[in-house]
C-alpha cells in the first residue's frame, strides 16, 4: 500500500505489510515523542483538526503528533456552529475546509460522514471516528500495543491469545481490533460476554475464514492462559431485563483478585479508555493502577507515535523525518 | 491608505488605490498557499482568533492565513463563557485581550461590537463579521475572485457586467460587494430579486452617483450577458405569504439547464456560501458542482490569500515576505 | 524552592525567596513579552492548556505566555464532551493526557480537582483556578503589580499600606493576595466591607501571626493613606435582605470624585477583573479608565510575564531563555 496522499477511513484498508509499515515508521517516532529528539519535517504543514463530535482525548491526541513533526494544527470542535448544521453539503464543507489545510482529522457522529467527506476533500483525511462505524487509528493504536508487549516478552502477534471481555457486541473497538489480529496467523481469541451482548457473527467469520482459533464463553471461568485481556466496558441498560444484568454483575469485571486467579502472571491488561470509575461501573477496578502488566496508558501513549506514524506516511514524509531533525533547547532528561 | 497599525472595520473605509495594494499583496502570497514557498516572517507574532459569534470557516480561514506567515493563533469560540457574558465591557475586553496578541481579528452578533472592541484594543483588530453591519474581508475575498476570473478571461473589474439573485435585502455580502465594485468604472448591475429582497435604496444611490448601469428585475428571464451571476440564498419565510413565495418558487435557484438557458457559456458562478444543500432549498444545485466556472471554492480560497494580504499589511511586513523565506521541508508537488 | 519538575497548586507552596525568584525570571520575560526580543527556548515543547471551566482570559494568557517562549498549546474547553463527564476518574484524565504534553494548566470548577489531577499527572501542573479553593497565578500577578507599581513609586513591598473594598468573604483573590503580602514586613491591610462579607477569621489570623496591621471597617471613611487599593465586586444577593443592601449601596464603589476623595494622589487602583461595567453595578466606573493610577491591564499585561516566569521554572529552562534568542522578524517599533 502506498500511503502519501491516502485517506485512512477503515481497517479494512490493511493488509499485514502496511499494518508493519505503519509500525515501523512508529517506532522511529519514539524518540521524537519522548522529546530525545525534535524534527521540523512538517515545518509550515497545517492539520485541519475538525472534530464535529466532541473527543477531548482523540481531538488533543491529533494534535500533539501533528505538533510532534513540526507542524501547525487548527481545528473545530462540535457541530452546532458549523454551516454542517445549516444543511451545507459534507461535499462542500470538504471543499472548502481542505482548502485551509494539508491533511484532515476527523470525527463525525453519523457514520460513513467521513468517507462522504473525503470523497470532497482535496488533502488526506484520516478517519477520527464515525459513530458505530470505524476508528481506525484506536484499532492501530491497540494493535501495536499488543506489538510492542509481546515484544517485551520476547514474542510476537502471530500465536497470541487475547481475551476480550464485556460487550462484544456493541464495542466498535474490538471488533476492529478483530479484524486487524485476524490478518495474522494463528490467534486464539476467548470471547467472554453474556449471549446479548456477544461478538457479531460477522466478525466470527472473519475469524473462522481466517483459520483463528475462537472460543466463545458467557463468563470468566478458571485459569485462562491469554498474552492479552482486552476489557471493555457493559452498561447495564443493554441487557433485556434488570435480572438478568443482576446474574452476570460482577462477571466482566476486573481487579486485582480477580486478575490473579484467572490470569497468568504476564497476562497485559487492556482497555480502550474512558473507563467509568464510578462506584457502581468499576469494569477496571483502580487497585490494579499500579501493576506493571497494565497497558491502558502505554496505549495512548502508542496512540500518539501510530498517529505521526499516519502523517508521516500519508504526507509522504516518512523518509525525511531525521533528515530535519534539529536541537531540543529545553529538554534535559525529564522524563 | 496606510495600512499598518490600522484596524479594518468597513469596506467604507478602502479606496480603489488601497484596494489594489491589497491584491496586489494577496497576489504575492499565492506560492506560500500553495505551498510552494514557506515564509517566517511573522514568527513570533499572535493573532488573537476571537469569534464570540462561530463560524467555522470564517475562523478557519483566518487562523490558516496566519499560520502561513509563520505565526501563532490563540483563539475562542463562542460567547457564553465569556466574560462578556458576565457584564464586562467590550473596551475591558479589548484592553486585556489585545495585551496577549499582536493583531486581533473579532466575528461578534451585534452590530458595531467590533468598532467599540477596536477603541478599546492596543493592537489592530479585522472586523471578521459583526451581525447585519459589516464582513469586509468576504467583500475583499469575492471582488478578488472577481479580478481573478476576469483576468483569466482576459478581462479586469472595470466595465464588468455582475447579476445579483436571490435575497438582496438582508444579503450583507451583496451590499458591501456592490459598495467595493462601486469604486471601479461602468459596472453594469443586474439586480434580481422579489420586490419584497430588493436592494436598499441606499446601495443603489451609491450606484447611480458613481455612473454605474443598474437594471432591477423581479426574476430571471432572457439571455443576461453577465460576466459575473452572484447567486445568494432566499429564506421563504422572508415573503409576505406562502402565496407570494410559491410565485416566485423556482425563479431564483441556479442549476446546469437554467444556467444554460440564461447565462453566457463564460460566466462565472458566485455564491458566499455556505450553501444549503438540502432538498428543498438548492439555490445552487449540485449538477453544477464540477461546472469549470463555478468559483464558489475559489473564492474560500481566495479569502485565504486576501486574510493574509491584510496581516502583512497592518503588521508592516509586506515587504519583508520573501526575506524571511526558508525551505519547505516536506512539500513535494503533493497539489 | 526548585521549581523544575514542580506542580503550582497553591500559594502556600511558596516563601518569600521563592516569589523573589519568579519575579527575577518575570523580569527578564518583559523583552521578550513587548516582542522586541524572542526565545525559541520551548521549541517544540507543548502545553495542554486544560480549561474544564471556561475562562477566556487566564486560558489565551497561559497559551499567549507559552507561546512567547517558543511553544505549542493544545488545548480543551468545557467539560461536557470531555471523558469526566462519563464517569472517568481524575487520575485517568491525567494519566492520558499528561502523555500529550510537556506541562499543564488546567482550570476546573471543583476544589481540590487540580491537586487530584495533579497526583496523576506525569508532567507538571499549574493550576488555572479551581473552584473556591485556589487561583496562585492571579495571586502573583497581583503582588508582582504591586512590586511593580512600588518600584515605580520608588518603594518595596515591605511596609506598604495596602486598602481591600467590597467582598473580601468569597473573593478568592483577595485570600490568596493577602497571604503572600503576609510574607512580607509590616503590611498594613484596610479591609473595607459589609459586615456580612468580612474576611475570613483564618486569613486574619495569618495577618496577625505574622505582625502586620490589620484596621476592619464597614466603609470607605476619611483619608486612606494607601499605596493601593485592591476593589473587589460585591453582588447584592450576598447580603441578608435588600434593606441591608441598600444601607451599603455605593459604599463599595470608585469613581473619580470617590478616589479623589478618599485616596492619595499616588494610591495605585487594582481589581482582579473581570468588572461589571452595567449600570447597576460599576464598581469600578468608566471615569477613571485614563487614570494613569489604573493598573488593572498592567494586571493583566503583567499576569502573561508570571505565567512566562512559571513555565519557564516548572521547566528548568530560566537560564537558558536567552541563550536560544533569535531575530524578530517583523517587529519593528510597533508598539
Amino acid at each position: 500500500m502506498n500511503f502519501e496522499g491516502q485517506h485512512i477511513l477503515s481497517v479494512n484498508q490493511f493488509d499485514r505489510e502496511s499494518i508493519q509499515a505503519i509500525f515501523d515508521v512508529a517506532d522511529k517516532m519514539t524518540p521524537y515523542a519522548l522529546r530525545q529528539k525534535r524534527t521540523k519535517v512538517l515545518d509550515g504543514a497545517i492539520l485541519g483538526n475538525l472534530f464535529f463530535e466532541a473527543s477531548t482525548r482523540t481531538r488533543v491526541s491529533f494534535g500533539t503528533a501533528f505538533n510532534l513533526l513540526g507542524g501547525e494544527v487548527r481545528e473545530t470542535t462540535g457541530m452546532s456552529s458549523s454551516a454542517l448544521a445549516k444543511g451545507e453539503s459534507l461535499f462542500d464543507t470538504a471543499r472548502v475546509l481542505s482548502g485551509y489545510s494539508d491533511i484532515i482529522t476527523m470525527r463525525h457522529p453519523q457514520s460513513g460522514s467521513v468517507a462522504e467527506f473525503a470523497e470532497g476533500s482535496r488533502v488526506p483525511v484520516i478517519n477520527g471516528g464515525d459513530g458505530a462505524n470505524e476508528h481506525p487509528t484506536q484499532a492501530l493504536l491497540d494493535l501495536y500495543t499488543i506489538s510492542k508487549e509481546q515484544q517485551y516478552h520476547g514474542g510476537q502477534i502471530d500465536g497470541i491469545h487475547i481475551a476480550m471481555i464485556g460487550d462484544l457486541k456493541y464495542g466498535r473497538t474490538v471488533h476492529s481490533l478483530s479484524k486487524l489480529l485476524s490478518l495474522f496467523n494463528n490467534v486464539r481469541f476467548t470471547l467472554i460476554s453474556p449471549k446479548e451482548l456477544a461478538m457479531p457473527d460477522s466478525i466470527l467469520e472473519v475469524l473462522h475464514k481466517n483459520g483463528h482459533t475462537v472460543k466463545v464463553t458467557e463468563q470468566l471461568e478458571g485459569s485462562v492462559d491469554a498474552d492479552i485481556c482486552y476489557q471493555t466496558r457493559i452498561q447495564e441498560e443493554r441487557f433485556e431485563s434488570q435480572e438478568e444484568a443482576n446474574k452476570y454483575r460482577g462477571k466482566f469485571r476486573l481487579n486485582q483478585s480477580i486478575y490473579t486467579k484467572h490470569f497468568q502472571s504476564k497476562t497485559v491488561i487492556m482497555h480502550p479508555l474512558p473507563r467509568d470509575s464510578r462506584a457502581d461501573a468499576n469494569e477496571l477496578d483502580n487497585d490494579l493502577n499500579l501493576h506493571p502488566n497494565l497497558a491502558i496508558f502505554r496505549q495512548t501513549d502508542n496512540g500518539v507515535l501510530v498517529r505521526m506514524a499516519l502523517f508521516a506516511l500519508t504526507l509522504g514524509v516518512e523518509k525525511l523525518v531525521s533528515k530535519y531533525d534539529c536541537d531540543v533547547n529545553w529538554y534535559s532528561s525529564k522524563r
